[in-house]
Formats: C-alpha cells, structure tokens, sequence
C-alpha cells in the first residue's frame, strides 16, 4: 500500500539545534508526527477530533536513516504518505528535504510555512527519511478497531492507500 | 522606545504539550525566539548572516506572564516589538494570542503559518506576555557593540524603534 | 517568607545544548521545575500523589536573569527554595550553580546526580537565578484553595517556609 | 559483537510527557545518547574530550520499539553496549526498562540516580528498545578513522566490544 504524498514545509528553530549547529537528531520524529498530523487534517479530520473520540496513535516502531543535516533556519520540506493501514494499525513513509524558498516572496518578507498536497514525488536535498508504524488505542491504552470506533476516519485512510 | 508590533503565526505541536493536557510553560520562550527571529527577518537581515558575522545575542534576562494556556494544534499568534536598543543591549516584549484560522481557508486545507507586520494592536485572546533583554557578544561571549560590529543592523533596530 | 534551600544535582545533556555551544536558555526553567519537584519529594509527597488528587500547579508569572551559561556535561547544582504561600499560589526561588563533581569518585566511575537539603547557602559558580509563582487549580484550570483539598500538603509547604 | 551492558538510571521529568499521559516517543533518543555517554564515561574518556579533539559521532541510523510508556516521575533504567565497531563506525543497543527504587532510600528522601556497569543482563519492565549506528566525523562531517585519529578511544571502544 502506498498512498499520495504531503508536504509540509517548515522553518527549522534555533531551540532545534545543538552543539553539533545542526538539528539535533530527534528532533525529526517531531517533524514526523508534524507530517502525519497534517496528512491526516488534509484528508478532513483534525487529530484533535480523533482525540476527542477517545481514540490515541501512538508509536509501536520506528525508524530512521540520515544522510545529511538540516540547519538553524533551514526552509525544510516534510513529505509524508500512508504505507500501511489494517483494522488496528496505520503506518507512515516519511522524507525530509531541504526545500527551496519560494519564488515569490518580496525582499524582508518571510516565506510563508506552507500545507499541501503535491502529488508528485518529493523534491530537494534528501536529508533524512523514515518510517513509523502506529496502533489504535483506547485511554487506557487498549488497542481498538478503527473500523469499528471511527468507521469514517477508517475511510478516509483507506481512500487515500489505494 | 516602542517598535511596532510584528506578527507570527504558528501552530501548536503535540511535542509542545504535556500531561496537564496544555503546552508545557518553557515552550513560550521557543515562541518568544522564533517571534523576534522573524522580526528581524522582516527588517531585512536574517539572523543566521548576523551569527555568521561572529555575533551572538543570548538572553540575559526574561520575565513572563501566562495568563491561559495554549493547546495543541491551536493557531497561536506571536506579537514582537522592540522596546530597548543600545549599543551593547537589545529589549523585545511579546504577546502570544490565539488566532483566528484565516476565513479564506478552504475546507481539508491547512491554514499557513504566516508572517506579517500589523502596524495594529495585538488581536485575539491574550495567553502569554513577556519581555527579554539581551547582550551583544562574541563567539567568545564577550560585549559587544553593535554600531560598530554591525551599524547596518543597529540602522535597522534602530529605525524600526523610533 | 524564605524557606530553606534544597540542592539536587544533575548533569547536561547533549539535548540541551543550541549552537551557541551552550545550554538553549529555555531549558533552565525545566531545570527550575526539576528543583520544585524535588524539594516537594523532600517534604514528603511526590507531585504525582498531588496530582492524583487532581490538583495541578501551573506557572502564572516567571522571572530569569542569565549571567553564566551552563555548557554540555557539566555538573549543575539547581537550589530551591519556597518563597510565598497563600491559600491559593506558591512561589519559588532558584539558583543554577556550576556542581563540583563530588571528591569520592573513583576514575572511570560517573559521578551520581544527587538530592539533598543542604540547609546552607549555595555555592559554586552562580549561573542563573530565577522567581517562579503559581496557582493550585483543578484539572479545569479552576483555582483551588489549597488548605481545604489538601491541608495535609498545606501545612508541609507552611512548615517549610517558617 | 556484543560489548557488556551498561546501566544508568535516571527520573522522566514533567517536560518528557505529552498530552497522551506518558513520555513523547522522541524523548527516547534523547535517553539513548545519555546511555551511550555514560558508557564511554565509565570506559574513562568523557565524550566531551573526544569532541575536543574535533571528532563527532552523529547518529546515521535508527530503530526503535515501543512495548510500553514511561510515565511521569518514574525512575527508568537505560541499558546500553556496544554492538558494532569498525574504523569508521560505532553501533550502540538500547533497552529502558522501569526500574526499581533502590531499596536503601529512606522515607522523604529521593532515590538517587545512578550510573553503573551491571555486568548483568538487564532486569525490569521492558518499555522500549533500539539501537543506533552513527559514523566518526570531523567538525566540516568528514568521515573520520577512528583508529587513526583517536586510537586511544579505538582500543577502550575495541576492548569493550571484545
């Protein structure tokens, strides 16, 4: 299964970085669930509401490969997709790349972060790329059947795999 | 000395909350840097050519007031201005407020950060106020003055403080 | 109101640092944290039992003043002391010190990050020093008179403080 | 190559949770590096005197597994050894399991957090597991021979291993 890529642009934080003048290396997984949580609110449902319904995502496995570091002030895209998605679990394929400013902005103007469906494959010095598996649990932390609790989020995921 | 007011808007990462279900109190100072990071941007000087220069511009001292929280994946607004410049010393006030996710957003589509210089009041309900003052130094963190290291950019405060 | 100072000791971590090769100046305050949550533990009560009572001590206003950055690996002394009790609000004070590594320590062996009361005046290099108030409220951030839910932990803090 | 295990106990802070209740899975990394330099520590060479000689050690690659969340206030064993040692490379295997208060600690007072060689298998819950690869660098991210360049640090690292 591998659905349609996201990007989700950033600016890259001085409290991001360490002594090293680079990003810190966990960091990442931030950006990560950043990536998730916006792939997610663009298929039509905040995270937020999937809280309120009881339903938690957390992190089973993970893991991550880097090649080259991001920088303080870095304009970095997050390119996020589906790769996995059964009755309990979701999985994401994620890839951080150095992204260019956009072309438009006027001088002393800031480059806006930005949201958006590509649906082209990602662009931009590859820096680091990644994949986290997930489990549908309860508060107390039981799993649960997506299908079951959150039939129309259980949807939407799936239209976007296939 | 009173700058005028920029605004920053970003939005409230999962990374940023904690148990009590609101964003962890620190967090705000990462707010207050990127609030300052971007005025300056808008100046015209982003800060990474001013480090590259050899000068560093640590807190010496803050003070902060939380009023309510932040929570995840609310829109937050950084209000920054200036309010002190000397020749050694820098001073910022900041308001955080909650945003309005802009009107024109279409449905499934992220608002964007955004970046902007008001000229207006701060807007929206107030969360968190604060000020820092900092020091000009060297790598070696030794004072500074910036009209002689740096007189572009003390022109720079300098205008957009009076 | 001045209680008596209570020191733990602990090391910096990598994570801690920013690329001005020193500690990120937000982290001092999860560092004050630290201090509160171990002079409390001193007294007797665990935060975790308070907050299973379901009262919560959110920061309300907060003061910091830098004079010497704490670096990667350091050993960093954080004193705390109660400085205001009321019915509703509790202040603390604190001092960042560079820790001399303890004199016992074999080679080749870590020294332990440590709590204790000292009952005497900080020392060591001083680093930061800072002022944090905050309120006891309930889990709907609703202030709560601290006497009447948990008079037990009332008259802890009260003694201390005398 | 299976180096011995390594073992350093340390307490989750406030700042480590989330709002699901237990630690942010990213906190984890943070937890794996502590226990790698612990145990170069305890080999006798500080990472901060390996760093003085221009030599990095970022992290390449990573996985983890998640069986179990920490919480709040408990106190965590990180176990750590080596599994991998070329001229250019180092591996590191992680398990953090809860551990047990020690049972010396008198009433009121705090467990201390201690750093150890265990020269035993590790023992307590199992929360997470992972292991890391990281490569020798200089300052500018050029692959660097360890045993050219620090063979002090290649033969403790090597002697481990054995």
């Amino acid at each position: 299964m591998q659905g349609n890529w996201f990007r989700h642009v950033l600016r890259v934080r001085y409290q991001e970085t360490d002594q090293m003048g680079v990003v810190y290396h966990a960091n990442y997984l931030n950006w990560f669930e950043i990536g998730r949580t916006e792939l997610i609110r663009r298929l039509g449902k905040p995270y937020t509401e999937i809280e309120a319904l009881g339903l938690l995502l957390p992190v089973t496995e993970l893991e991550v490969k880097f090649r080259a570091p991001a920088r303080y002030d870095d304009l970095v895209a997050i390119y996020t997709r589906i790769v996995e998605l059964t009755h309990l679990r979701t999985g994401f394929e994620y890839e951080i790349r150095r992204a260019q400013p956009p072309a438009h902005v006027e001088p002393g103007f800031a480059p806006r972060e930005e949201s958006g469906r590509e649906g082209v494959f990602p662009e931009g010095e590859f820096l680091v790329g990644g994949k986290t598996r997930h489990v549908w649990v309860n508060r107390s932390f039981r799993p649960q059947r997506l299908d079951k609790m959150a039939p129309d989020i259980y949807r939407l995921l799936r239209q976007e795999g296939s």
